[in-house]
C-alpha cells in the first residue's frame, strides 16, 4: 500500500496572497470606480536588459543548426557562466572560488527549496523572524521542523524575531542550532547586516558547528559600504555557510528563471559517527541525480548581465526600483510613519501607527486610500504589526500612492 | 552540529558514462587516426524545429517591453500550454485530464527524482531491470531503498528482470509492492508493452493498491497501433499512476528543458490510519513550495510543438531518428546480431554474440569496429549481456557504424 509524506499534512494552508486577492476583489466589486495601486507584488516589472534580450536571440538562433545546437549541458551550469560568476560577483570582492564550488540552477527557490535533501532530517532549525516561507514550508515537509505548536511555531524551529526593538539585528542563539537561515538584504523587512553583525553569526557558526544557509537574492541593491554583498566577505565563513543568488531581481529574471548556489570545498558537516562529509559532494551528487541543468538560453541571458553595457542597463532597473524606494520611504515618513528598509533593499517595512495589526491596517490602507501592501504577520509572528511594500512598481504609481496614504492620514 | 544526510553515503559512484569516456580517450590516444563512432550518446542532435526558434524569439522579444513583460509565471505552468498538451496529447486518446491535473517542469528528470517527496520513506520500490538510474539513486538518497547487499541490489527495492528470456516483459511480482516504476517506451531497452500488458500492471496496482510512476519520455516514438502512448489508455489507471512526460526527445528539448507529469485528482495514496489523501494536492504543495515555474520562453516553444507546423517538424525529426533505429537493427541483424528495441524507440538493445559479457563486448566494438555503445550492465544486473546503442546521432555514421561491425563480425 503506497503511504504518502505525511509530514505534508502538517502544513496548513499558504493562503496569504489569495486572502489578499479576495480582500482586493471585493473592494474592488464595491468600488469600482476607484483605481487601486498594488504595492504589495513582490515580482519585477521592468522588462528586460536589452544586453540579455540580445543575448537570447543569439542563443536561440543558434539551437537552429545541428553544428551548434546545444543538447543536455553540465547539471552544474556552462562554464562560460559560472566564470562570469566568479570573475565579477566574488574576485573583485577578494573571495577565490573554484568553478566546482559554484552551482548554476533555474532560481534560488529550488535550491532553498532542496537543499535540505543532503542533510538529515532531524537537524535542528533556526529562522529569523519574519521570514520567507519556504524556509519553513521545506524544512516541515521533510519532518525537519517538527510539530506545529499552539502559538503557531514549530517545534524543532527556533525562532529569531527581528523588530523594531532589536533595530531587526536577530539575537545570536544561546544554544547550538545546527541550521540557520539568514536572508540578507532581508525579504521581508528589507534590513540588512553590517559585516560586524554578519562576522558574530560566523562566529558562532563556527564555534557551534552550525551551517549557516545564507540567502543574498537582493544583493544587487545593496548601496551602502558596510554592507556584505557575500557571506564569504566574512573570514571563515567558507567553513560553515553556503550562499544562494538569483538573478530574478537583479536582472528581471522572474519569468526566465536563473540563479546559482555556492558550496565551498572546505564546508563540511558530520556522519553520527563524527567524520566529516564535504557537502559540495553531496549537493553535486543531488543535482546531478535530480537535476538536469538550466536552459543554455537562459544560461546565456545570465552571461550577457556580466558585459559592460549588462552591467550598465542592470544597474538603470536597479537604481529605478531604488528611487521607487526613496520615494516611497520619504513618502511614508512625511505621512508621520515608521519604516525600514528600502535603503539596501527593494522592501519597505512599515510599522503601523498606534499599535493596529497588520490584517486591519492593510484593509484600513484599501479602503481609505486604495493602497495595497502586503500584512506583515504573513511573514510570521514577529511581523505582526507591520505592512511589507515592495519598490517593483512603476514609478507614477509609487508617487500617486504616497500622496494617497499622505491624504489619508494627516 | 549540523548532520549530512548518511543515505547520500551509501550510493557507489556514478561512473558508468565517466568510465567510457575514459576507454574511449585511451583508445584515440593509442589509435590517433582511426575514427570512432559514438552511438552510445544519449543525447539529440537535430537542431530545433523552427517553429520553437520562431516562438522563442517572439517570446524574448515580448521581454523588452512593460507591457508584453512576463515576470513569475504559475509554478504549474502557463494555461496556454497545459491547454495544448491536454487537446493534443490526451483527448485524442479519449483522455479527459483538468488543467490542474498537469504540472509542466523543467524536465522529466527533476520530476522523477523529486516525485519521492511527497511519499513516505519506508514505502516499498519496484523497478524494472535494467532500468533509468535516477529511480533507484533518489530512492536511496532519501532512505527508501534500504542497504545495498553483495549481489548489487538494494534491499528494499524489488527487481523485475526484462531479458531475452521473458521477452522483456516484466513478470507481476507475486507480492505487494507499495510504488512501481515503469518506463515506456523503454529506456535501454527500447522494448514497449502492449495494452494487454499494460493492463496487467493497472490491474495489479489497483488490487494491491500500488502507485505506478509511468514514464512515457520516450511516447513520441512509437509506431505500432497497440502501444499505449498513455497510461491512462488503461481504465482504472488514473486511480493508481502518476505519468510523466519530456519534450527532450520528442522536440529536441534536452538543453531547452521542458517536460510535465499528470497528477490525476481521483489519484490517492494512504496514511498510516488508512485516510486516502489525494497526491495531486500534495505534489501541487511540492511544486509552489521548492520551484518557481518554468522559463516562459521555453514554455513558448513547448507550446509551439503542437501548431500544425510544430507537429510536422517533429514528425520528420523523429522520422530521422527512427530511420537510424532501422538502419541499424537492419545491419546488425545482418551481422548476426540478436537486437531488441529500436521499433517503437531510439534505442537498440543489442544481445553480445556467445555470453561475452557488456565490458569484453564494448572492448571488442571499440577496437575492432571503432564503433561506441554503452555497456547494457551499466544499467542493471540484468543489462549484462547486452549493449545499449542509440538512433540519436546523423544517419551517415549510423550506415557507416553498421557496415563496421559487419565487417568485423562475418
Amino acid at each position: 500500500m503506497a503511504l504518502v509524506n505525511e509530514h505534508f499534512l502538517k502544513l496548513p494552508g499558504s493562503y496569504l496572497f489569495s486572502d489578499i486577492a479576495k480582500k482586493v476583489n471585493t473592494f474592488r466589486i464595491t468600488h469600482p470606480k476607484q483605481d487601486v495601486i498594488r504595492l504589495g507584488i513582490g515580482d519585477v516589472t521592468r522588462p528586460l536588459p536589452p544586453a540579455c534580450i540580445e543575448a537570447m536571440h543569439k542563443a536561440v538562433d543558434e539551437m537552429t543548426n545541428a553544428n551548434t545546437f546545444r543538447g543536455y549541458g553540465p547539471e552544474q551550469g556552462y562554464d562560460f557562466l559560472i566564470e562570469a560568476i566568479i570573475k565579477h560577483d566574488y574576485t573583485p570582492r577578494g573571495i577565490h572560488l573554484s568553478p566546482t564550488e559554484v552551482f548554476v540552477n533555474d532560481g534560488a527557490k529550488s535550491d532553498t527549496g532542496n537543499i535540505g535533501d543532503i542533510l538529515r532530517h532531524d537537524n535542528s532549525v533556526g529562522v529569523t523572524d519574519p521570514i520567507y516561507p519556504v524556509y519553513i514550508d521545506s524544512n516541515v515537509m521533510c519532518g525537519r521542523a517538527g510539530v506545529l505548536e499552539e502559538d503557531g511555531k514549530w517545534s524543532n524551529v527556533t525562532y529569531m524575531p527581528c523588530t523594531a526593538e532589536n533595530n531587526f539585528v536577530p539575537e545570536i542563539p544561546d544554544k547550538r542550532i545546527d541550521i540557520v537561515y539568514l536572508c540578507y538584504p532581508n525579504n521581508p523587512t528589507g534590513t540588512t547586516l553590517t559585516k560586524a553583525q554578519l562576522k558574530k553569526w560566523v562566529d558562532y557558526a563556527l564555534a557551534n558547528d552550525t551551517l549557516i544557509l545564507f540567502d543574498a537574492a537582493y544583493e544587487a541593491f545593496i548601496q551602502e559600504e558596510d554592507v556584505p554583498h557575500s557571506i564569504y566577505e566574512i573570514k571563515g565563513a567558507k567553513k560553515c555557510a553556503i550562499e544562494f543568488r538569483s538573478f530574478s531581481k537583479t536582472a528581471g529574471f522572474t519569468g526566465v528563471r536563473c540563479g546559482y548556489t555556492v558550496v565551498p570545498k572546505e564546508l563540511t558537516a558530520a556522519t553520527l559517527t563524527g567524520e566529516r562529509i564535504a557537502l559540495n559532494r553531496l549537493w553535486n551528487r543531488r543535482q546531478c541525480t535530480k537535476f538536469n541543468g538550466t536552459s543554455y538560453i537562459t544560461q546565456r541571458a545570465a552571461e550577457a548581465i556580466y558585459t559592460p553595457e549588462g552591467k550598465r542597463q542592470i544597474k538603470e532597473n536597479i537604481d529605478y526600483y531604488m528611487n521607487n524606494a526613496r520615494t516611497m520611504k520619504d513618502g511614508l515618513e512625511a505621512a508621520g510613519l515608521k519604516v525600514y528598509g528600502g535603503v539596501n533593499a527593494p522592501y519597505i517595512w512599515l510599522k503601523t501607527p498606534n499599535g493596529v495589526g497588520s490584517w486591519r491596517f492593510f484593509e484600513q490602507m484599501l479602503y481609505e486610500a486604495n493602497v495595497v501592501g502586503t500584512p506583515g504577520v504573513g511573514f510570521g509572528p514577529s511581523g505582526e504589526g507591520y505592512i511589507r511594500l515592495t519598490a517593483f512598481g512603476n514609478h507614477e504609481d509609487c508617487t500617486e500612492a504616497m500622496k494617497r496614504i499622505r491624504k489619508w492620514l494627516m
